[in-house]
């Protein structure tokens, strides 16, 4: 039996479908055992009884333990080299009680097969040569999607993105490498194969691209998990009454059908397909009309991790204490590309214009020109459409155009940062005519991050990282 | 939009993977409408693009909305009639993220798709002849079994089971009721078209297998939703402490398998295959060596409830004590099915061999020759194999055959007991030669009550009532 084991090594299996009793399950098989495995445990109710597996021809039958029916089930083979993989594959779908799942499972490892780990397929998708690093990692993100923008994003990323891009810059510079290196061959003669010139422009041509892919990243990464909003402002403000009309604001992605459920995420609000995410804040604790230093402490903490900062204030109250507050949350929004909104909430309660003319004025004295300013009531609900609008554009993702390409990955970040400081050293040497062999090195270096993140350059540390991250069965 | 609604409302859809996000999720339409939807929303990415949907021929593509991709899918057709329901049919395996899923189920809808109810595809196979309606609730037993017992039978049922036997046995009947009611229209005439020593002999086979499949239900409700078992006896008895022994003895189905996960449900055990569901005696409590009469009346209930009492009592307990629990429990299951086993516990406990002997001697005096009495050690384990043996053999399972037919399931119990009570009329009637219109309509009870449980017989309420049980997506 260990023999077996050990021959099938390569052959896995896992259930793709997600935990849990439903009407169907599928099990995938991946390796170059699969047909041979599937022969002994399935048999087809075809009129002949043969066993023929097409490719992508789905074959109705049955799996048997010791000649009893375990269960019915379709099979869906895959041939090498046209499935997901490039592997020989195979999926049964089978009917979805846990109970079958895993007595099928048990018997394809009692056959030699074992088990998968996380992102497995993928992995030998990528081995293949069937998607890039890049892509598969949007793979990862698309199942893991849960807003429209985050959809896109990892849409894009799985069906190439940036990839070509940077392969097709990679390639160029690959070129003058070679002859960068050729040069160092000869250097006794000091020629010169590599056009400086031109390698001068193909690094701005790649800097351009980095630069673009970096600025993308703050947004990307904003539209994938959730742009961080802080609601600051006094506990008795009316923060959670403007959350909770926020979070009926949330258009459901399905109403009205039965038997779908949504993952309820506490206090990220989804709204137009793009989700906020509200960073809880302490508030600034009342203590009569004085502003307490700890609460205000508190919050800017939580400033900090925002991008878009809303601080709510009481239109009844004093109007130095709110000028006050203002003036101390804007100071720290100052200067940083964070959004400050201020709203004036409770108008409603205020008793006259002219009062609330009078609070306005003094507001937008102490407020900066880029500060979005309004008057709202979160109780009923006065001017949190223009709320919402203004949530949207801060958030840009109207200025994302159908084919732009965000980087929204860290490792991507983390690779394009190094290889923009090995390219600026690349540049600068060229600048100062560096010695040919420390230029080849940044060179060489800016090489080795693109290719990390195509995976043309990979470790096995880094395959780990990527794909411990996927779910089973993908 | 109302009026494509209205045009497309035979064609339905649903999610049928379970619930959640995971590597693969597959979503099933159903109807005349399927491929013309599908056209509309998903463009296969062939050399030709060509949108030519072969049965049973997988298809990989793309499903977009407004141009916009929303998935790269799998789609797998089914034509009409060699479907599972007999229609028109297409298979989606999209990614698992909930928002896919969601996304394609509403675009679905959009396109005049409605969503289906709780066993749609199942009922639409039962409407198009291509399953009675005790195969079609096997199906829904099959997704629902959650042990070796349960899906054997749940398997059986769903493959035919004691349907073709039933549904045989009612042509011969309905032959007969045909000749009897032919003889109703020439009443005057005196004559006799049906042979009554023949239909005489066809009731008794008829009443043979019902007797037998009415026999059958104790034990196949038993297997099917597991064994109930009162674990009676005084609360510092051991009773907790056994029970932890017999979870320990639980065969986990799948071990060592990163990512499943077993339901685990409170007090169940699932031993070699056979479910044993505990029931929580409220146990008798202790008041020095006194037997409390409300504890007492307490696990009387618990053990109305069961088919297997265990009662524990104390090795080191007074010996009139215990022979006095034991005589009250044995009163009550005295002259019922019930199997009494009765455990000495604590024996490790016990200081002399001669003090265990004079206890096994007065228990055997006040215990029934069918009950099991043993000695063991919740404890240190001693005997549990044996019990657990005991367990086995009184769940009987070793003796149902492979072969062997069990009525599991309620609605068929009753329809074969109402057919029962019509039957023994119909030949209580015979005998009496009781006038031929009332024999008729005996007769045709039988006959009704057997349509009932294939299928051949049903009413809405029927229909509404079996499926509305079933998971969405089967």
């Amino acid at each position: 039996m260990k023999d077996q084991f050990a021959y099938n090594s390569n052959t896995f299996c896992a259930i793709s479908t997600p935990r849990g009793s439903g009407a169907i399950a599928v099990i995938r098989l991946n390796g170059p055992e699969v047909f041979s495995v599937v022969n002994k445990i399935f048999t087809p109710y075809s009129d002949t009884g043969k066993k023929v597996f097409e490719h992508k021809k789905a074959i109705y039958g049955k799996i048997t333990e010791d000649e009893k029916i375990l269960d019915e089930v379709m099979l869906l083979p895959f041939k090498s080299p046209n499935s997901y993989t490039g592997d020989d594959m195979a999926e049964i779908y089978c009917h979805g009680s846990v109970f079958i799942q895993q007595k099928i499972l048990q018997l394809l490892i009692d056959n030699g097969v074992r088990t998968a780990g996380p992102g497995e397929f993928t992995m030998r998708a990528f081995q293949n040569g069937k998607m890039d690093l890049a892509q598969a990692e949007g793979v990862a993100d698309l199942v893991a999607s849960s807003s429209a923008a985050s959809h896109k994003l990892a849409m894009q990323q799985m069906r190439g993105g940036f990839s070509s891009e940077i392969r097709n810059l990679r390639e160029k510079l690959l070129h003058f490498i070679s002859l960068i290196e050729l040069e160092l061959d000869f250097s006794e003669e000091d020629v010169e194969f590599a056009d400086r010139t031109q390698l001068q422009d193909l690094l701005k041509e790649i800097n351009l691209l980095i630069e673009k892919l970096l600025n993308s990243f703050e947004l990307g990464n904003a539209l994938k998990n959730g742009f961080p909003i802080a609601i600051a402002g006094n506990t008795n403000v009316g923060k959670s009454t403007l959350l909770n009309h926020l979070l009926n604001e949330e258009k459901a992605i399905v109403t009205d059908i039965a038997g779908t459920t949504r993952d309820v995420i506490e206090d990220v609000v989804n709204i137009k397909g793009i989700e906020f995410r509200f960073i809880d804040t302490a508030g600034i604790r009342d203590t009569g009309d004085k502003i307490e230093t700890i609460g205000i402490e508190r919050t800017f903490d939580q400033i900090d991790r925002a991008k878009i900062v809303i601080l709510l204030v009481d239109a009844n109250q004093d109007q130095n204490y709110v000028t006050d507050t203002i003036r101390k949350v804007e100071k720290r929004t100052e200067g940083t590309d964070k959004k400050l909104m201020v709203l004036l909430n409770k108008v409603d309660l205020v008793e006259t214009e002219d009062q609330l003319n009078k609070m306005d004025k003094a507001i937008k004295e102490v407020i900066a020109s880029d500060d979005e300013f309004m008057r709202i009531s979160a109780k009923t609900g006065k001017n949190i459409d223009q709320l919402i609008n203004a949530l949207l554009e801060a958030a840009s993702y109207e200025q994302v155009g159908e084919n732009d390409i965000l980087v929204t990955n860290a490792r991507h970040y983390e690779a394009l940062k190094r290889a923009h400081d090995s390219l600026q050293r690349a540049r600068e040497g060229l600048k100062t005519g560096l010695a040919t062999d420390l230029l080849a090195m940044d060179v060489r270096d800016v090489l080795h991050y693109l290719g990390e993140i195509t995976g043309q350059i990979s470790t096995d540390e880094i395959l780990g990282n990527i794909f411990e991250n996927f779910c089973i069965g993908k």
